[in-house]
């Protein structure tokens, strides 16, 4: 595995906000580059919010060229409709990374804050915290693109801690 | 609306198979083009076969440069998690068709048997004895197939009715 420098882009899959955050991992080093929010308006079709999230997906996956992707895995709760939508955001966030190249990893939501928090049921001020002092000078506006900064974060971690093993 | 002769993809997403089904429509008269299934291997990684579905979809619609789409509304059971997994295939379609430059359509399964056969519960035999009467020279080999044609059918009858009501 490297261990070398790359680039993870971490996503949280939203059908309204799908946040994505971008760092630079080392070894167990790490650092922010970028975060920010895709927004898809609800009176918009369908079929035409779910190509805006692919196709800015796309592009940023091509200006910023990440080697590997993190994305969340999406809470299912109790109702099979929400739970489709939600599918078919996250379905294309996946689609969109491993279109661009990337190698891509799941995490679910508990996994993610036991990683970057130490606990599982970690709140989100707590994840807010935890962020700000892995990534001092990381900027999350929206508590998406938080969360997407925290899955890269968890990512970044657990890769590292994979390569230790095998090393 | 275009009552001129044009292309539609019908697609019955899923994630094992996603049936695709592209006809010729001129007002109410329908031709078969084509048809098929996208298959994805379980053992393969969620992005991968994500994935898959949109390029094989994207290639089809460079191929055969279709006008308008329509997509078979997922049934969505009582197990959310089959519904993430339904809804993550769906998702990807649905964007692949507007990143094609598709105008999506999306019919429910009941208002598809019923435009194609008359009554809303009708029956899997039903359903392709009509598609052998009103596209006499298609063959559907698999039975996403047969229900891509179907929603295509639909598409293609509603838009002739919209047309007819517009005019």
């Amino acid at each position: 595995m490297n261990i070398g420098a790359i680039r993870i882009l971490g996503v949280d899959p939203g059908l309204r906000n799908t946040g994505w955050g971008l760092i630079h991992s080392q070894g167990s080093r790490l650092s922010f580059i970028a975060c920010g929010s895709i927004r898809t308006e609800t009176g918009v079709a369908m079929a035409d919010r779910l190509a805006l999230i692919h196709r800015e997906l796309t592009r940023l996956i091509e200006d910023s060229q990440p080697e590997e992707g993190a994305v969340e895995e999406t809470f299912v709760n109790r109702d099979p409709q929400s739970a489709l939508k939600l599918g078919q955001a996250r379905g294309v966030a996946l689609a969109a990374l491993a279109l661009g190249g990337l190698k891509v990893a799941e995490y679910s939501a508990n996994l993610i804050k036991k990683t970057v928090v130490g606990v599982g049921h970690a709140e989100k001020d707590q994840v807010a915290m935890m962020i700000r002092m892995l990534l001092p000078t990381s900027e999350a506006k929206t508590p998406d693109a938080a969360d997407a900064l925290a899955v890269a974060i968890c990512h970044a971690q657990h890769r590292a801690a994979r390569a230790r093993g095998a090393a």
